[in-house]
């Protein structure tokens, strides 16, 4: 190994996983294994393995929605990883402060169509990867090693060359017509919320909260909702989300559920 | 902000969550996010997040029967929260030596029956909060902030003002008549195990567990056996929990579901 | 309690759980509760609380295929324990320079056949233990406990007696014929990939991929894939897992769910 620079903080480095494992799946178990044995001092925080088998596209959702709440510097990997095996690259991207390993397939779209990425590299140095390397499991093998090896001290110069070019999936854009925007359900949450892509931000000013109108599937509402504590009724609503998207919720129930809401479905808001 | 007085303590303070979100949810991840940002020291424990959907009565079960084994001085932090973004208070209580955050909807009823609380206040300092807080996840935008400033070593008195009440659910008492209790299904475990509120300190002193007969719901059971692997038949047993409390289980199998046992059954125990 | 040598490394001790409580129980929290009591720098990772209940065979898999890759001198806490309360021991052992706290009922049987434990004693001094114990939750009042007290720095000398003998499971050896072995599904991985209990290493040298051929129930495949990723076809393929174990996938299915596989199934290799 090259003499490796010492990081002479003393607080714990952070190292997110997001995995499309299985919650209590061992493969966890394991990659946690290999980064705790080259970096003892890291606290290592689970984002979610619960990502439908080998679905970039929610693992890129998450990664938007929950990593930009970390610690400036946190290492965030990502294995959702259809290609393992071939030919695909495996990347460290920065991204407005914070680190990111993932095989190179789209998981930092949504992240990256809000900052672009201020460094990318091909992690091709295996001298940080365990050996041999298996043609199954890279997040065991290259992508916990080195997330780990960076949180120690290496420098990213190290790891391989800058990348030119990288797969982004495609988001499909908002269609905006007079007085109406149309956008898609992007996710459902663990309470059946239906979350989609139009942010607040979407709206012009100066429009009342009262005069917009939904349509998403065969389900209307008028108007918005300050929050879901409000309503007394059985009724869907239709508020401004956390993330300051647009979501349709039933106060006491689970609105994809009930209206057959699915990812994809088309949101229609007018005023 | 204020100046705020430093934590000189090298051990990392301990922060716990439980929540309703489910196994997995990003929105764990994003409070996690969010503590760490404030205190990366904090060693954040997950108490569970696969409380029932705004079930605050299971809520106040799990922290009763999992926090007093914390560390004293550890902070809590339930987010079970039907009333979000309404009028109700988020509160700090402190109970036995340990810290509470949770919105004022009764989550620290069933500790507060065993330990009158010590400390309740308001958490109404915004300096505190993230900024802005959104309607409808006080979780990220409130008690995750606050814990983290408390970890971190600000005073409670800056956290807002006494609360001269609070809300406690109802816990309906034990009835008792000559040689007889009758108590409640309190709980049952993911094993199938089904726990009362019968604790062993309510019966007198003197009786022996062989005279003890026990009935719930369809079930009749004499005597009480010492642990669940004395038992060689596939009988249903009674014993007494790892809490103390009068339980009902199937050695071999699931004794909630095989007898159809459910929370708020009564249990009568006689002798 | 007697003097006790301190640990005077800086790095956090890691202690795994692994038990069959379920994902989200709060048992393990409370054993969490309990280390932290202890030894609060001790940074605690969980193995996988999905353990089928009472499943020793597949805790002891888990144990072999995950706790290899943690740091030396790790302690790793099983609580998969169909016999608690009764007058089956607990056990630490060291193996392969790890040590594990379980119950005396072959836990370790598939670490061991790899590497003979170096030493093996019985917890047997209650002065480590919570006080009382309980009869149902040893996890809690004796494992917990006596790792935690091991992390902080007590002695393995402290806690009792050598132990001369210990449960260990059977484990079906692999049947050999010209050209020919067969061996047994050892486990499903929750993308429904089946692994066998045939390692590459008991192939005879020299032999090609391509003239390999694998049955399984009804399932007849013709040579190894490298990995899941080169097969563009629907069709079932066989290949050495990352734990170099023979492996049969469905790359963009469940092969376990679509050819009705389970554990124990033979597996056929010849050449």
């Amino acid at each position: 190994m090259p003499s490796q620079p010492h990081n002479i903080e003393h607080l714990p480095p952070c190292i997110t996983l997001m995995t499309d494992f299985g919650a209590g799946s061992t493969y966890v178990a394991t990659m946690k294994g290999v980064i705790l044995s080259i970096c003892p001092r890291a606290n290592i925080v689970d984002i979610t393995h619960a990502i439908p088998p080998q679905d970039v596209w929610s693992g890129s959702l998450t990664w938007r929605d929950t990593t930009p709440w970390y610690p400036r510097d946190t290492l965030h990997v990502a294995v959702v990883d259809p290609g393992v095996g071939t030919s695909r690259a495996i990347l460290l991207m920065e991204i407005n402060g914070q680190r990111y390993i993932a095989p190179d397939n789209g998981l930092i779209s949504h992240l990256a169509a809000r900052h672009t990425p201020s460094m990318v590299r091909r992690l091709e140095n295996p001298e940080w990867f365990l050996s041999p390397v298996s043609a199954t499991f890279h997040g065991r093998d290259i992508m916990a090693p080195v997330a780990a090896h960076l949180a120690a001290g290496i420098l990213a110069e190290d790891l391989g060359p800058v990348a030119e070019e990288f797969v982004l999936l495609e988001i499909p854009p908002l269609s905006r017509e007079p007085r109406q925007i149309t956008g898609h359900v992007e996710w459902i949450d663990s309470f059946g919320n239906v979350l989609s892509d139009i942010s607040r931000s979407a709206l012009p000013d100066g429009i009342s909260e009262e005069e917009l109108s939904i349509a998403c599937g065969d389900l209307q509402i008028q108007g918005l909702s300050r929050t879901y504590g409000d309503e007394v009724s059985d009724q869907p609503i239709a508020l401004w989300s956390s993330s300051s998207q647009l979501e349709i919720a039933l106060p006491r129930g689970n609105a994809a559920r009930a209206f057959s809401i699915a990812r994809g479905t088309k949101v229609r808001l007018r005023w």
